[in-house]
């Protein structure tokens, strides 16, 4: 893999300035091109040995293109609220705009790169990094990120000289630092480590290259290849391939047809249990336990099943600077810009809060499927997706509990009726509220292929039958104290 | 200000109760109107005597309301990534979107409280506070933000008693903090702290309620009768005054008409004279000085002017991981629901960064100007907004530079046909520069009127002839170079 590159092969200045020249001009078409059609945006992982001129090439390319398209993203190691939330996190919030490219220094790579050179290598913790990695990148790439990952490379001799020569004159001694002389002594080590790295994540729709760097004129041109190569390419078959690999289910079972709607709650037990289970939720978030923790909870139904009732009986035990509600409507211009799970990842809790979402990620499949607002191919991969996603979730501490508020057609007509009659609730129910109705059935079968696919054991789906308000919201208080209290 | 409140009044709960529910039922209609016209925001500043059950009210309150749409804003002592910005920054960053209500604790107010409550009280200190809030607050109202501001207050027996009695229940403990203990002896002083912060901010648009605290239903029941009162109100009388106070100018000197637009650069001076300036540029945001400073660099220009060939010229000594450049163009519709600066200020450079800006804030007073995008009472009042948010950013450090790349109507001509030619630019080029072109005069004198109106000490508007390129990107880099080589 890095056999040519530590052979240092070079490029004459007679050679090198056409080509610059021409690359030059293309690679900026080509950045115009993707920013009128703003279908795709570009993330540049920019990786390799210490002191191999990777700052100095992407500075290059900068003025090469027209900067103002480029976001140059650096990472270094997480601070202390950066390491409250999942290792992805913060490059997801920084996902540049469709039409726009992102040079990405301090990458998602770093952490597989650290466990693959650590003495005591650990070969299924690397595995496991290396396919969070792969899943992380297929999904962009599906989403309409293209994704190219640039591995800066040259001899020990090679880098040597290069600080060396950095180092003597005042106009580039600032580019050398501490970390590039550390090179030379564990060179064969950190080529080992990254090999295994690159082997483990270099897939075709997300590819690695290589970039021979002893030799500022190759090291240039091949980057920019490499680059206007990515730019110009259209076609993204593999992720098409990724999005047919579903997992078998049997048939999918009726677990919404199976409720029992029937069940409700007397007046004065629901006041009096309403309030016991609300004092166990203040003190549960109030432990020193939760400190370390956060509590996710997206609630689901269909319309008027009453789930913003329940949410409000959750937050009356809770501080208010405690939590956040965030209403999931229609995407709006800058968040269809960026991949579809962006705008969940900005809602994250930190430790010791509470988020709670009406209506959620899983619009994916529910109303973007029935709908028909999205293609087959791309709600098909989200269940996959969303389960990644609650995981990465969980492991960072975080407690996630979903809920389906579930009603019957009758019920729902009541309540509808209801609300066109009550004038300060009438701007609740609208004609999409009536057409969503008219498509029953299909969401009802959405709804229980999405909870086949994602009822899982760290992120459960609760079913609450919610004919009966009271007992509806009871269930949900119930779910959630449970699940703190044996968590905590 | 504080004698009613310092009585203790109560409200009985045979009294409560019916008011209770009127009021609960009313501020619900009341902000689902709201969030149907979606015309403005509130924000409710939350203060008063600690103890004095904020907490709890505003807990009640979120519980009436439609919890979804109130925004709990908590903020604590700033954290060394905050000290970066000006001290406004946090504020305006969680800005709530029109419709929306936001709850602000830990406001604004707490650095000119505690500069209210030293020993050694300096009253042109507290002014100076005072006015920037002042001037603050009056921005957001005239961009449709209203505010409302409650301070929770008791007297110091009233107060003792409040925390003993929530302390003695494991049920309420939690409510009480070691600040609230920490009153009773220093009551006076934080008395008297309060009626010299709240005096000097209680401004028409903005107001100040005191809420007696000693009793839990007229405490909540004032602060309802507030909020409620605060969303009825329709009119902003005040601030429609306030836009009318310009400074008067004398006539306005034609700065574009006088510039030497014959002045051009000889390819050979040119060229050495880049490189040495671009040194002493990459020397001067790499020196430890700059560590503690930030630089922001606003563009503005006529169509063709050459802002983008200037910004590269600059960024290319730049390290890519040190600047980001934010191109500008018409607001998005999120844009649009909040203030005006809310925009630029999410860009405001941290230590150590370059913020360059291509097209910036002073869009207000030219394209919108202009065009009629925006009523003259609000781009009036966005000269003075946009000298206090420049005199903010030096304060807490930046350097500001403001350039005007000026070009002839002819050269105008000759680069617009030359992009329209050159295949790859011609998406630079759109009916609406054409359309600008016909309303040259238009923009000249808005042009002029802005830079007599902003072109202040610490944050200078640069004028530059730009009709030869060379000569403009010269000038552009001796200005910055200068700057910081002179502040640093």
């Amino acid at each position: 893999m890095f056999s040519e590159a530590e052979t240092d092969p070079t490029l004459s200045a007679d050679e090198y300035k056409p080509r610059a020249l021409r690359l030059r001009t293309a690679l900026l078409k080509a950045q115009y091109a993707r920013l009128e059609r703003a279908d795709r945006s570009l993330l540049i992982v920019v990786a390799g040995i210490d002191g191999a001129g990777k700052g100095q090439t992407i500075n290059l390319l900068n003025n090469w293109m027209d900067p103002r398209h480029i976001h140059t993203l650096a990472f270094g190691e997480p601070d202390a609220r950066e390491n409250q939330f999942p290792p992805l996190w913060r490059y997801w919030n920084a996902m540049p705009a469709k039409g726009e490219t992102g040079v990405v220094f301090g990458s998602w790579y770093s952490r597989l790169l650290r466990e693959c050179y650590r003495k005591k290598f650990n070969p299924e913790r690397a595995e496991a990094l290396a396919a969070q990695i792969r899943r992380f990148e297929t999904m962009l790439t599906a989403e309409g990120v293209q994704i190219v990952k640039l591995w800066f490379h040259l001899s020990p001799q090679a880098q040597a000289a290069r600080i060396e020569r950095l180092n003597a004159s005042p106009e580039t001694s600032w580019q050398v630092s501490p970390d590039d002389y550390k090179v030379q002594k564990k060179f064969d080590r950190i080529r080992d480590a990254a090999q295994l790295a690159l082997a483990q994540t270099d897939i075709d729709h997300a590819p690695w290259v290589v970039i021979p760097s002893a030799d500022d004129n190759l090291r240039t041109i091949r980057c920019a290849e490499t680059i206007l190569a990515t730019m110009k390419r259209r076609a993204i078959p593999v992720v098409a391939r990724v999005s047919q690999q579903l997992p078998r289910l049997g048939p999918i079972p009726d677990r919404l047809g199976e409720l029992d709607y029937d069940a409700h709650e007397a007046k004065h037990d629901y006041d009096s249990e309403l309030g016991l289970l609300q004092g166990r939720l203040a003190r549960a978030v109030r432990s020193p336990a939760f400190a370390q923790r956060s509590l996710v909870l997206a609630f689901e139904g269909q319309d008027a099943a009453g789930k913003g009732g329940a949410i409000q009986r959750v937050v009356e035990s809770l501080d208010a600077r405690q939590y956040d509600i965030t209403p999931i409507a229609a995407p709006a211009a800058y968040e269809q810009a960026r991949p579809y799970l962006w705008r969940f990842w900005r809602h994250v809790p930190a430790h010791n809060r509470v988020a709670l979402f009406d209506r959620s990620w899983y619009g994916r499949v529910l109303v973007e499927r029935v709908e028909g607002l999205t293609p087959p191919g791309l709600w098909r991969r989200a269940y996959g997706e969303i389960n990644d996603f609650e995981h990465q979730l969980t492991e960072s501490g975080a407690i996630v509990l979903k809920f389906w508020m579930a009603i019957t057609q009758d019920v729902q007509l009541e309540r509808f009726k209801e609300r066109e009659a009550t004038p300060f609730k009438r701007y609740k129910i609208t004609a999409e509220d009536w057409r969503n109705r008219d498509k029953w059935d299909e969401y009802a079968l959405a709804a229980n292929e999405m909870m086949a696919r994602t009822d899982l054991p760290h992120a459960p789906w609760h079913l609450i039958p919610a004919n009966d308000k009271r007992h509806a919201r009871l269930q949900v208080l119930r779910a959630i104290v449970s699940a703190l209290e044996s968590r905590l």
